[in-house]
């Protein structure tokens, strides 16, 4: 299909900037996580939940990106954190030309962590690396537990998932064994945190792993 | 950016499929539906809801489209309507030769009514015309009323919104009265219906508009 070459080639001119982008976080040693999920996963509201943990030890940024409004950089901004807000217009996912650009507006040598909002969509912003240390895959419980068997290609590029919402566990059909396993049988390395804005749930436990990630990053681990 | 101008080629190309898909179905008299959200809004539950309730006066059809599995289709053949299931890989909408493609599956003389339901994505399915009569877009409470503001070329296109899993405002931050005036701002024409496939909620009303404009079409109305 016509679609799918372009796609490719598309992505291909993605990996200088990909790569201007990784050179200059290391340079820095900031940590970057690029955070995707389906539109209301509840990306923004854990990493203002995430913001208000780590703020007190870390130097932390933001890049927002949506079609339109700069409803989420405005909320990361009162949750204490410097927010920039890329707007895609109908664009359906960040690239890494757009991270590249918006680092300039970021002083990094005072960054230690860097998280990088994506366009709400489970589909297309696995295919486009942005430079990122790790990826952070946001899934709430009000999105069925079919959604790793059906968007195979987001859970397989996912470093780290965090299954949101579990407060509201009680009120949904949703099997966490279930949807655990399938996501585990298409990305068997991926860490897992079970997590809710609301009850504080496991916020604390993904809070420390990020703390650990960004020490390793400016000792200089690999 | 260039992968804008090359999606609106694309979209070009796409105008003659749809252009027959439309043909096809004013010849037949079949009113077809095409079914748009997020991941996890709650397409296929109330696809299953609906067609329980019209199965018994009209002869329904649906085309499934997700990136894998056929589970959508497996779960509308149990609600007793002929689905066929299209597996895109990693195309994150459907396109009208697609559905061209599909419909030969179908015998269209013993049809009333086609339901389509797209890949779950809030972005890109706005910009693929299907031949579709018109487009119900499904959004969940969960979601965040923010959604229309943020994704405005999806909610542009929508004649039919279904606010969805209204059983779940106890629990959830949502003010239905903001996103209803945001969305109608954006699209003023834009008909609404608060369902829940739980509760029960409106779906007899949705399904009751559905079957007037089968009706109406059947009866050669424009």
């Amino acid at each position: 299909m016509v679609e799918i070459r372009v796609a490719k080639k598309l992505v291909g001119a993605n990996a200088a900037p990909a790569a201007a982008v990784r050179g200059l976080l290391a340079e820095k040693r900031v940590l970057a996580i690029n955070v995707l999920g389906s539109p209301g996963a509840g990306k923004t509201a854990l990493l203002e939940a995430l913001a208000s943990r780590l703020r007190g030890s870390l130097r932390i940024g933001v890049i927002e990106g949506d079609l339109e409004t700069a409803r989420d950089a405005e909320r990361m901004e009162r949750a204490g954190v410097k927010a920039l807000q890329i707007t895609t217009g109908r664009g359906c996912h960040l690239n890494a030309a757009m991270v590249l650009d918006a680092l300039s507006a970021f002083d990094l040598g005072a960054l230690d962590l860097l998280f990088v909002e994506n366009v709400g969509n489970l589909v297309c912003p696995a295919d486009w690396d942005l430079g990122e240390d790790f990826r952070l895959l946001v899934v709430s419980v009000t999105e069925g537990d079919d959604k790793a068997a059906k968007y195979p290609p987001m859970f397989a590029s996912a470093h780290v998932l965090a299954l949101n919402k579990t407060d509201l566990l009680p009120y949904v059909d949703f099997d966490p064994e279930k949807f655990l396993a399938e996501a585990r049988s298409i990305r068997p390395s991926v860490e897992v945190f079970r997590v809710s804005c609301r009850s504080g749930e496991g916020v604390g436990a993904l809070a420390d792993r990020i703390a650990e990630r960004v020490r390793a990053k400016r000792a200089g681990e690999r």
